[in-house]
């Protein structure tokens, strides 16, 4: 099943306490594209300026992703500067944001992208998110969306209706209070399931994601990692396991979010461990498939029985 | 087998944005020992003073916790009051503490009491820890450890010697970075593994617990709740857990670890519904094991199996 992402595609220059990396290329639509390459078709719509160089549009196909939606535009690339501080780059503050052709970015559809089963409206203006979803032919299978608190902040009303078209939203912990004007996160989940969406996906950065779905809540953690060089794309790059694990099983059940989620999480763990999508590229299946048992390991301990007693030895 | 603890009695006077509670029942000895007694006898060594209710007594005595080392001296009981900040009660400050008798808290053991298999030094001066394990006949079975940034910055050396002498410590994830001088937490986790203990516990507040253990990490998450009351004594009932599920088993295993912190969880998460001990008063045995069940439901996912691949559906 062919997922459609639209987003950006991005020049980052990022800073850690340990290293730094000039003009790496960065996105939400370029991690999330790399990242689902593994494991569905993907075809993706962004801007681009006249800088952006030829081997990284190769780089995009390479990978099998379908760049005929890139739009070349005049002007330069979308560019964003961030520095990471703290040892465990918990905690970062923009240097930089130069928008470029990504300011008039207008996201324009193909007839075949028209009818793409599922949709992935990465973090932009969601006046274009709703643009690009009356687009679509029809209603696509699943329509996943991000945002980010700049939008809560200033959209709110479009933000409101293309969260009421979402199946599967994905929020930071605080965008979700914030956004349900709610402290109690399970309460602002609760208040944000009932706008529309069937799953959401509660991101907690170095903690993990909390994925609501149904009646059901669902914890997994990030994976532990000795050595983090660069948290940057982690969300979507998590995203692009979530609905990658979704197209490639059609598994739409909360059992199915569940792997969708540790998918994610194995995907965001790996990005990390590199500048921009530099580990992403150098991924066997057979990565991705040993670090999602680790990630059964990690959390596995004995359940309790029917009618066994806590404290016996299991 | 009866656990030994060793540790503060208090008075807390606690505000909440939506409610408050003065002089109530607190201190890291008393949320251990109620919690634990559900589990395994309980034997604690503290600190009153002369305005220490009779009935707090007996709320203990009542729980089968042996109060024969409740200690009353001249003066006033410790008192600590705080406020927590922002809806999720992430954050707080201390507005007082008044260390009143546990200023001079000088731990003495009964002929009973230096025979316990099992010990746990709740957070104090990590010389009067060392003082406790110097009084004990012989070495316990298990030495369970907690402390704070407190002594990590004014007693370091005191604080290595008792590390080094434990089995199991809980810190928080910011004391254990400081304590390790490493902003990696895995890394972290490793050299101060290497200092003595063969279990730690990273709390991570809101965020769930990491337990290290030989060369395994199992992480649980924090039981999501749509309301939280009062999150004092969340860590110390979490150890109650944790070391009453060994003490009441004897699994010492990276397995048994897993449970203990599922049961520790379990423990916090009550805890931190109502103020001062009053939940952990109300517990039954089958509300302790329906909520253990329901963090099964809230972990688990299909693993993959030997052979198997994870992208068709399970």
């Amino acid at each position: 099943m062919t997922v459609l992402v639209v987003g950006s595609v991005a020049y980052d220059t990022i800073k850690t306490p340990a290293a730094s990396r000039e003009d790496s290329l960065g996105g939400s639509a370029t991690y999330f594209s790399v990242g689902i390459s593994r494991f569905a078709p993907v075809s993706l719509v962004a801007v681009i300026g006249e800088d952006f160089q030829e081997r990284h549009i190769e780089l995009l196909r390479s990978r099998g992703v379908d760049v005929s939606g890139l739009q070349r535009e005049q002007g330069k690339t979308f560019r964003w500067a961030g520095e990471y501080f703290s040892a465990d780059l918990n905690s970062r503050t923009t240097l930089d944001t130069q928008l470029n052709v990504f300011a008039e970015f207008s996201p324009s559809l193909s007839a075949e992208q028209r009818r793409s089963p599922y949709l992935f409206l990465a973090n932009i203006d969601p006046e274009l998110q709703l643009d690009v979803l009356d687009q679509m032919e029809r209603r696509p299978d699943l329509v996943a969306l991000d945002s980010m608190n700049f939008w809560i902040d200033g959209k709110r009303d479009a933000l409101n209706k293309v969260v009421a078209n979402a199946d599967v939203l994905f929020m930071d912990e605080g965008e979700a209070r914030d956004f349900a004007c709610e402290g109690n996160l399970v309460t602002a989940a609760r208040k944000i399931m009932a706008m529309g969406p069937s799953a959401l996906v509660i991101k907690q950065g170095a903690h993990g994601v909390l994925v609501f779905s149904g009646d059901t809540v669902f914890s997994a953690p990030a994976f532990p990692l000795d050595h983090v060089v660069d948290p940057t794309g982690a969300g979507d790059t998590f995203a692009s396991g979530f609905i990658g694990y979704i197209a490639a099983t059609g598994d739409k059940t909360p059992e199915g979010y569940r792997r969708a989620a540790v998918l994610g999480s194995v995907m965001g763990s790996f990005c990390v461990q590199d500048f921009s999508v530099d580990k992403l590229l150098t991924l066997s299946m057979q990565d991705i498939e040993d670090r999602f048992r680790a990630f059964s390991q990690l959390t596995a301990f004995a359940p309790l029985q029917d009618g066994g007693s806590l404290l016996t030895r299991n």
